[in-house]
């Protein structure tokens, strides 16, 4: 059986588990809560961020978020999440980076950063400031992904693909924090109302992290 | 003829270079200054960086450095950069992340801010406490190479991989910005010293930018 070391508000982590959800692969969560740098975790991952995924019986640790999506899509052939020829391969890649770096640099990573990590670690207050920034960031990605969704059924193209799990653990991590204002992007409000009733999705959306509550509409998927 | 958008010390473009010249895949140079947001190159790439690649007989633009690699992992046979069986490939990306990543937090993008862009954008000296910090990660980074190098041909394992490719143009960028100290770094020299005197690397260690001198042994193959 699988292990997927992780916290509840990881986006990288949450991405894995959508791709697994989907392709039907059984895990066991492991919580790790990575800025405390347990020795045991650093060296399973020397660069000490979550998701890691161990195989103990195998010897296996898949390590990387990418990485681990990449491993799945080779090995497990249900649900491909990287479909298509190879440009349009590139273009789901191209996505996925796009919400890891960008989305997450702009948005996802100074809402965790103010949100949780200053509440559970430093117990300080969030910076208004950073937050402001963060949420008017978010309206910039919603807007590029209305357009997309303008052209497309889903985010990467004409099928669900890891894109659309990438968008959907970077934004669903940012609402539950707070950072996203839905108001003027219906055509992105549709593709997540639409995704937030998958199978894959439902149980993730189901938890909480502790001392963190999200807003009312998080869960609701009629929001 | 392929196009590939880049700037000399962009360290994700000489990634793909490496990849490309390996691979003996034709491309053209289109110089390009991110910073400066030419309307034509967001148009061509909202996210505005480079690498980016276009072929306009066929109308294929790619964007992402891995996303690119990808791509021509997929689609050019010759020369394969991600060896091996699904665990092989998972550890290969796992490296190659960890230099896209954190090699370059820590290290090539303090450096090129305070090397380059202090000194062409905004005509700064550059802060010398940032440039010790920097080379400092460096040591810690060459450390864990020296290690996985004691234990590997390769950094990625047995055979040359896209983990020797991201590796080295991570490394060779902070090399030319005088960013790393090879001193009792005798496993990663011996690797880099071989990396150095191939085909594909030599044309691209040759180039200059403009205005900003590398260490006389930069381009020494014997250093």
């Amino acid at each position: 059986m699988w292990q997927l070391h992780q916290f509840t508000l990881c986006p990288f982590s949450r991405k894995v588990r959508l791709l697994l959800n989907e392709k039907d692969v059984g895990y066991e969560l492991v919580p790790e809560a990575p800025w405390e740098r347990r020795d045991e975790f650093v060296d399973l991952n020397p660069d000490g961020q979550t998701p890691v995924m161990v195989e103990s019986a195998r010897g296996l640790v898949l390590i990387d978020s990418l990485a681990i999506c990449e491993y799945f899509e080779e090995t497990v052939e249900r649900s491909a999440m990287l479909n298509g020829a190879a440009p349009q391969r590139a273009e789901i890649r191209r996505l996925v980076a796009w919400f890891d770096h960008h989305f997450y640099h702009d948005v996802t990573a100074p809402l965790l950063r103010e949100r949780m990590e200053k509440r559970l670690v430093h117990r300080q207050p969030p910076d208004a400031k950073v937050l402001r920034e963060a949420m008017k960031a978010a309206i910039g990605h919603l807007d590029y992904l209305d357009w997309l969704l303008d052209h497309r059924t889903w985010i990467g193209g004409a099928a669900l693909s890891l894109a659309d799990l990438a968008a959907a653990a970077h934004i669903s991590i940012a609402d539950y924090l707070g950072g996203i204002d839905w108001k003027g992007h219906e055509g992105t409000a549709r593709w997540y109302r639409g995704f937030k009733s998958r199978r894959s999705v439902r149980p993730i959306l189901a938890e909480r992290m502790r001392g963190i509550e999200p807003p009312s509409h998080y869960e609701d998927p009629d929001f």
